[in-house]
């Protein structure tokens, strides 16, 4: 290898030194720039990580000639923002889900896109699980058949910060959580997403009332080749982060999973006991890994992004639907959705 | 024990014999009457088990004095009628769910019960397992907190006769399946249902389009205290009987289910290999045997039955919203339901 | 079917009522006589399971001409002594293991048995377990390759009655306990046991020391055909009743055990448990029923035991050479142990 | 953090670079140095990894002031040469097990490292897996009670190497695999092993015959507190990598394993299957990343070693003596073994 990818990291929170980790383990990149809005947060970062140049001000980044990728690992607000004002710089984008909470600036960050033929990949890292991985490997090897049904938990261990989880930070409930299973659905499936049926409530934690949000819903979904599914979303697993999808077809089923942290088990008169993945990195951290060097490895080799913004798009739309499907007591076609949202 | 407890059998086929053979193994029971239609095979079961009569016709076995308690175990379609004989015939009356595909027929089924003080009790052997019974006694202990989210899933491993699966016969896919889920959730949510959709279709048995069956559902449920859930049902899991209950709380969650038939793990280079129950008795056998003993000595003991036609009632009430709300695309409230039964 | 097989009980404690169980519920079986040292105990049981005949002694049962297959499920010290009296009844024998705590009483058995032509099957139920039936059936089958290495576990959950823990009843721990594992040794393994080398010590229960007893032992395997095998055995398995054996080939391996109890799964915050199968009759409950079968199937159809008075030997002779082991610290030849004891 | 700690590689194989991996990760560490026998490997290392300078000769790299810490992952024959040559060196060391294949070689590297109070960890990764910290963190507890059986099964899934396989090479299959359960067991029970007995034998590659040696073993040991264990060493689990620890003790039991490398569950006709860990990486990478900041952060902070040269010299004299024991057939003292070693 004769140089290096010069990569930029905007963001340099917990996640954010979740990727330059895994960045500067990679032989072939190299951490040139980094951006936070915490300057000495971002010098320290830049420090650390070998970064020649740091900013308080993520245009500067932007402007930087010698960052060839971008990771935009920022608060989920100003991913539009980033994104629309990276189309046009030339640079590779990776941004963590989602680019955006509602569809008009989906549709934005899109057109921005495609005019200057830029390349977004969106951070749907599940797809990078080992699990999902031959999950999905085996459904197109036909060892299930046909899949009929799709069935995904996706719990959380813990209540959320209640700014966080208002509507306009978060999206909610649905759209905070459920959008990974949508993902997958989408993409396990085979079928886009033709009808949603949610229930939901405050079921756990009272003080969600407050800013409007729920912390359980079931979601009904009719795919288009009308095949059916349910994904259930709850913030109440006080166990642990108990992320689960099933397959079913016409000739088996495929069930991911992993309810253990450590190797051992206790046996003891209370039971045969063992622990449960805490929260997410332990689940999904080697996901983390897998996906930056999948961007790394499409951006030197001029590749297509695995998932793009119409994937987010097409998920969005989803999580939009099931939550106002929860707000109106009422299936929502999502042809209908996407006419009614038209129609504003 | 003075004198055993004198039982009578209707209805001889394989259930009939399941059930004969726990009561044979009951010293405080004595079967001393059989019948089914087919006349050679009531003698030839009432000569196995030692029955002193036998006859081709059940109302002789409810003439009989002799008798005490009855087993219905003869096919659906018959049950309402021959508890409608027995009502007032003094008799204890163990059924088989279901006890009756329509409202109506139930109706008029529970005010006979009433108007003759019969006791009645109706067969969903899952309240009798180990596992439901051990989930049940926790939720009451308070172990996982107050319940949030019921889930099940119930796959069988064929699809059904085509005749079977007429709506006429079985009740159709929801009604014959998802009935022991919407038994599960009433008892272990310890809450009502108040609204259901479904979503399915015939995915995999294209043959029973032609009998108005289907062969996939998913339902999620609303209960009155504001709890929801989700029940899946199937009869494509070609890899065994699969039948799973989990219901999660605001301080745990409990999973109920059996992959594994025989005690043996396969290690080779395909992978680390286990059997799967292949069906209802290999699952729920010693359910039945726990059933029977326990209605036995509820009619001993002169007590109340574990599962009544109330009961009875109130799961095919949801069974029947469900299967309206796949009929037309929409959730269905069970108040509607009843009021609209009620205006016909 | 003409005539049921007449039937005796000798032993009519918790195991006997097992037996008994199982008899009264085949219909090809009647149990006409029944026999315990306490007079009143055997006429209870008469009454109950409907023999017409008891005894407190059970010479009276070997002398009743109708009784054509014997259970002696006594306590151990009888067993020789009994089937010694049976020999020349020329009934059908069957008796719980081990027939014999010695081996000179071993041989007189066999030889009585062999000069009167009698049939005798040994209670090894363990070979009638769903997980060991399917284990010997593919080491047969060939899908493990050449067996290599055979493991076994068992361990109780509890000290024993000090009196029963003397040598003298029991055998001791290795006599008691390993005889099942090593019965299992020569069954999957295909080859007899050549060698043993034994540690073991008392390392939980110390009043075990005043008996002669030990709690805790391994014992290392040289098979004849050179293959190798370890056994452990264990009193202090306070969390259950844990039985396990794994057989390593040249092309994979088998593992049977059984964990959990009832199919239930606990998830709090203190991790995800299960219970535990707290005893015998929890794990091998089956099992005694299809031995039960098996031997009254093959007494009415005039077969050969399928297990044996010198399977009862060699399983004998294995267990009291890891006895010497332990006692004389050095590895016991089995032929050395048994010229050593013939020069007694 | 003022300094990155300066760091030498010798050994640029396989198990290098996974070295290096997990320090190119540290921000705390900066690797300066490396070294490998062939010289262009070496250099493209460097170039990599961003060393500043290599060699082909071990010797330029200890004679580098600049390095503070050498991590010897060189073929095993060469450990002991190395670190009598890096003893005097002032750097601290860390050396992949074993650090030598006899005592005499390992009595010299402890005086040479007590000489120059040199600081020297060996690699016994399975320390610092979350099973084995979690295990050693609740015996220590005393979760289980006092620990009475140490149990431990090894398997790799492949014949190794021929030459490999010579003693003068890795010491024999006992020497080469069980090592890591001896120093497991040394660990987790709180006790030296006091006696060993082996069986063994060459049962599924004929192979390793033509170079002496087996392919199977099982190792009993007796504890010098008076607890027992066994090992099971294999080279034929052609289904996986399989490493499974148990400690059983007074009041409950542990057990440490991981069959599953992927986190999916396949349901078809064939059965329930997952996959099983390919080999050590799959199982052990988290272990070593935790070895080697351990291993840093001590060397930074001026503690003693994790494990240290008399326990790889603890670990060896098992091994030795269970590999005598084979060959003489014998249970082997472990104090009459250093007594023989001695006379020499």
């Amino acid at each position: 290898m004769t140089k290096k990818l010069p990569v930029g990291i905007i963001g340099l929170g917990r996640m954010g030194r979740v990727y330059a980790g895994h960045l500067a383990a990679m032989p072939e990149v190299e951490i040139v720039a980094v951006s936070d809005v915490i300057a000495d947060h971002a010098a320290a970062f830049a420090a650390e990580f070998g970064a020649k140049s740091w900013s308080a001000d993520y245009h500067d980044l932007l402007h930087n000639q010698e960052v060839e990728a971008v990771f935009i690992i920022s608060p989920t607000g100003t991913h539009a923002e980033i994104i629309m004002a990276a189309a046009h710089s030339g640079k590779a984008l990776f941004c963590e889900k989602p680019i955006a909470l509602s569809l008009a600036e989906t549709d934005d960050i899109i057109a921005a896109l495609e005019k200057h033929g830029a390349m977004l990949q969106v951070g749907f890292m599940r797809r990078f699980d080992a699990g999902y991985l031959a999950a999905k490997q085996k459904i197109e090897a036909g060892e299930i058949g046909q899949p009929t049904t799709f069935k995904a938990v996706g719990r959380d261990p813990f209540c959320p910060d209640l700014n966080y989880a208002r509507r306009a930070n978060s999206g909610g409930l649905i759209l905070d959580m459920a959008i990974h299973d949508f993902d997958l659905a989408r993409w396990l499936m085979g079928s886009e997403v033709q009808r949603v049926y949610t229930e939901g409530g405050v079921l756990a934690f009272p003080q969600l009332e407050a800013v409007g949000d729920i912390d359980n819903a079931v979601v009904n979904l009719l795919f288009e080749n009308g095949t059916i599914g349910n994904v259930e979303v709850s913030r109440n697993a006080l166990y642990g982060y108990d992320i689960r999808t099933e397959i079913l077809g016409t000739e088996g089923g495929l069930n991911i999973g992993r309810y253990q942290e450590t190797p051992l088990v206790v046996m003891t008169r209370q039971g045969v006991t063992h622990d449960m993945v805490p929260y997410l990195h332990e689940r999904f951290g080697p996901a983390y890994q897998n996906q930056t060097r999948d961007f790394i490895s499409r951006v030197i080799e001029g590749r297509e992004p695995a998932v793009g913004a119409h994937d987010a798009r097409a998920t969005l739309v989803i999580g939009l639907a099931a939550t106002q499907s929860y707000d109106e007591g009422r299936p929502v076609e999502l042809a209908e959705y996407l006419a009614y949202k038209a129609g504003e």
